[in-house]
């Protein structure tokens, strides 16, 4: 925080064009390369602007071939990226759960993918309504674009299957202010003409994420949790730790008479788990009485309602038992 | 950085939307608006994207009357302000100091303005070549726009000169990775069809600089810097102190038969200050044998060679008045 290394300053400090920077860049990279096992003819950039960011980004430097797209909508998310996409060509919304506040993963059905898209879009995990792509669709030559804000990280992906990645740092990689992109390189260099310079991924792959000064303290705490997921033996780990939380909470709610899951089957996301009491009065009554034992935070969005559990991957096993124990004790003193 | 106040998380780990940050941000928007006397009919904006992303964003945004603008052309940061301009409307450059490697700033003939412009450019402060505007053009009705990347808060600005200020963080507000914007309301709200959502002033008005994931550890960073600079007493103070450490080094450079400035007169930056000793063996060892004694980053900028103080309001008079020693030394060792 206050030295880095033998610098006598900050990382906040120092040049973005200092050895030290570039080591501290150099070496995030590489570790995220390492983590994800991203192919060479892919390149990986730290941006800045959030997923918000890449919902216009992804379409102005995509959609310049047959000006249009096909999209999933899964979510509050994806309702944004496509009314963004929407503004700069044509989209094509292959399927929606939107029919019940988006609380499954729709099932695709190839014959309706465009096959001239220039790209089709998913957001692999929805962080409001708890689902996640089981399964990712098989797009054949059209590159498949992931918003993996919330779950980058959490599981093995094969990057090969993607065009393009986009991940908000604040869930799984780092505080907010970063957006990580990792792009097939031949994908880069065809955007449209009023794109903003800043919004060219080209600009960004020719100068190594610095075209500008980049957002260098955030860069080195994405490099520091690559690190630690590194040390702790990588994405298999962590995915297995992901998992065993994930049941810790699913397997409670299948029991519970009390408790439910919103989300069933496979479309459950491991990160994001939803539940309601059925009684509005009692999930507030639990929101209120989790705070005060310190479990922060477990209000649902108000589309949803009631509770949401975000057990990204700083949240560790004992953390999802004590909550499942807290939630136990509520049942039996509430029922 | 582990724990904020009594909420038991860091800042980089609690919700945007939580009333800690809340206060967070409104507590870092006052301040500024106190230290720089912001008139209530402008709006502060914490965006992300640096400067270069204020290059597209402000004609995307103002741009779109009569599709116009002037722009003084006063160095590299001017030079790609002006390039990414001329991609969205026409551009007229009143005035230049390019012939010279951008060491002066050029005298302005109000005669030249065009009182169609959409607005009206300038780089207060220019890093490389250590040159300032001494005095801000009049621009009458038309907005005064000002890239004030590297000498905000550093002296008293009047703001309602300004239609719009913008300003990279990491100069004099805190660490990179947020945007400074100080904007007039009424010129928000006009921006081009083209124009990103994320691109977009209004949009980051009426939510209060919170449409998405705003950099919420950088605005932390920044409303210290501001509290500080109010214990301090404020730009008042600073600018005072600023005059002192840039008068410290100016005065020693006019007396010295060995080093010179590279500006001469009220050109001359508070904030950066070039200088050369007219010999490139004689600037590559003083860099050197500063380095060794602590003086970094020291280096000029290949364009204008030597060497180049970077005296922003981090850096307090004592450090100004060590270096000046270091120089008497290697001026009497060399001479």
């Amino acid at each position: 925080m206050l030295c880095y290394g033998t610098s006598g300053m900050s990382v906040m400090e120092m040049s973005h064009r200092s050895k030290d920077f570039m080591s501290i860049l150099d070496s995030a990279e590489n570790n995220l390369r390492e983590l994800m096992q991203v192919p060479d003819n892919y390149k990986i950039l730290f941006l800045q602007g959030g997923a918000s960011s890449q919902f216009g980004m992804v379409p102005l430097n995509l959609m310049n071939k047959n000006n249009k797209a096909d999209y999933v909508n899964t979510g509050t998310w994806a309702t944004k990226a496509i009314k963004e996409a929407k503004r700069y060509g044509k989209v094509n919304v292959v399927a929606s759960s939107e029919d019940t506040t988006f609380n499954y993963i729709p099932k695709l059905d190839a014959a309706t993918f465009d096959k001239e898209a220039d790209y089709f879009h998913i957001t692999t995990n929805n962080t409001i309504y708890g689902t996640r792509f089981h399964e990712l669709p098989d797009t054949g030559e059209v590159p498949l674009i992931g918003d993996m804000s919330s779950d980058i990280l959490s599981k093995k992906y094969d990057v090969s299957k993607f065009g393009l990645i986009y991940a908000g740092a604040q869930k799984n990689l780092g505080a907010a202010g970063v957006t990580v992109v990792i792009i097939r390189e031949d994908l880069a260099g065809n955007q449209m003409d009023i794109t903003p310079t800043m919004f060219n991924y080209k600009l960004f792959i020719d100068n190594g994420s610095m075209y500008n000064t980049p957002p260098t303290f955030g860069i080195y705490m994405c490099g520091l949790v690559f690190q630690w997921l590194k040390d702790m033996g990588g994405v298999e780990v962590i995915e297995k730790i992901n998992i065993e939380k994930a049941n810790t909470l699913y397997n409670y709610l299948d029991e519970s008479t009390f408790f439910s899951s919103t989300v069933q089957g496979n479309d459950r996301s491991v990160m994001n788990i939803p539940f309601v009491t059925g009684n509005e009065e009692l999930d507030s009554k639990f929101i209120k009485e989790a705070t005060a034992a310190g479990f922060v935070q477990l209000k649902g969005h108000r589309s949803v309602g009631g509770m949401r559990a975000s057990i990204y991957n700083a949240i560790q096993l004992e953390g999802v038992q004590k909550l499942v124990d807290f939630m136990k004790n509520f049942e039996t003193n509430n029922s």
